[in-house]
This record gives structure tokens, sequence and C-alpha cells, in this order.
């Protein structure tokens, strides 16, 4: 499971650790999906790419794998201004949201912590539009139920 | 541009930063794109995604941008190996390539480097696929002409 160091509390319920925004919901996956997309949407993200981890194995490799979603998500204007000041932007790009079925009972929705993921391009001028893009983040993750 | 701190020598002609494989090529972006895309095929990543971020800017915001595209790579036996491993390793999959025109002659052709990734997961067993992932995206950046 996910290692927690620094873990910090997130606004009601929710938890982030180093280096993800995370949300267990009681709802099944197909729920979740429905809402993480729904939260994304309200706060201006497009989705660009959606894999389904579990088609991927079953296909190519035979194997069963729980019902795991991997969403490609970008706030154009944003994406704009950073590839704009760094080239290589894209290779961090979209943000990843990932939703999947828990072990037990629930699913889990996740995002990947933009100023994480963007502080490898050593750019103070990307680095502020990764934080403005993880404050979005955290009212999508941070205000689902 | 992309800061080259502890920059290393790469096979060949090419460079790899911090956090990327990069490999410049004299050919048009077209031409850069169909190599990429073969050179993946021939490692085993299948492509799982293709973005167009210039695409995205002009239908979202109107904006001209130099030709952009974001493909997002999955190798599916070390996917699986790694998600079984840790559910949240979606976060940072698939693994991004992308190619696009240089602002003088020519393309540019890079890829995430899936240890810098995977090392925000901080789990050994994953930092092993990780590695073996590394040395398969060496091979096709790396063997680019």
């Amino acid at each position: 499971m996910m290692r927690l160091l620094r873990q910090v509390r997130f606004p009601k319920g929710g938890f982030m650790s180093r280096y993800a925004l995370t949300r267990k919901l009681d709802c099944g996956y197909d729920e979740a999906v429905e809402k993480a997309k729904a939260a994304l949407e309200r706060e201006g993200f497009g989705i660009l790419s959606e894999i389904r981890a579990d088609d991927i194995f079953r296909k190519n490799l035979n194997k069963n794998f729980r019902r795991y979603l991997i969403l490609g998500a970008c706030d154009p204007g944003s994406a704009y201004k950073a590839l704009t000041i760094e080239s290589d932007v894209g290779l961090m790009l979209p943000c990843n949201v990932i939703i999947y079925e828990n072990d037990e009972d629930g699913s889990t929705v996740a995002a990947a912590d933009p100023t994480i993921a963007m502080s490898m391009i050593e750019n103070p001028a990307v680095a502020l539009v990764a934080k403005e893009v993880k404050e979005k983040m955290e009212k999508v993750i941070g205000g689902l139920r």
C-alpha cells in the first residue's frame, strides 16, 4: 500500500501523501468514476485520455485485475502556460487521476500532485502554474463524497 | 529550455537530463512520430494514448502552438508487475514520450525517465521494475536516428 511519509491532513476525510491527493469513497467503482469525472469537469479539467489498466492486462497478458481506470486530466489554460515556458513539460502531462476498486468495500480516487511531478523541471515559473493546478485538483479530490 | 543539471552522456548523440531521455532528430515532425512509434513497438511498448497538445490549445484556447504529441507508452508486463506491488503506481502510468517540432530545424523526441517518476513511490520492488522499463526506453530513444 501507499507510503504515507509526511502525510498531511486533507479537508474532510481525504488524505494527501507525499505525491498524491487521495480519497476513499464508500460507493462502487462505476459511481466513483462518474463522480470523479463530474468533479474534474466542474473545475475546468478536460479528460484527454482514459486507460482501463484491467482491460490492458486481460487482453495482453490474460490476467485478471481489479477495475482500474487512469484518466488523463488537463486544464488547457494551465497546460498552455506551462508548455510555453518549458517545452519538456509535456513529459508530465496530463495529470493522472486514478479510480480503482478497493480490496474490501468501496473505491479509491487519487490524483498525482502536479507540484511534485513538475518539480523535476526545476523552473520557478512552471512551479507556479503547477501550484495553481494543484489547488484546483485539491478541490476536485477534496470535494468528492 | 530544459535544465541539464547532472547531464550525463547518452549513447550515440542523445542526452539524458535528470528526468528525461532525449534525442534531437534532423527529420520533420511526421517522420519523428513514425520513428518513435516504430521504436516503441519494437521494444514491446503499447501506445495507450495519443494527445496532440496543439489541437487542444487550438480548440480550447484558440491559440497556435508547435506540433506537439504526447504518447502514453506502456509495457503491459511491467505495468502489471508494478501495479500488483503497489496500487498507486497508476499515478505514474503510462510512460510519456513527447515528440515536437524544434524552434529551428528538426524534431525532438523525449521520454520521461521511469525511475525518476517511480521513485516517488518509495518501494524498492517498484524501483526494480522501473529500472527494467528504463533500460527498454533507453533502447527506444537511444536507437532513434
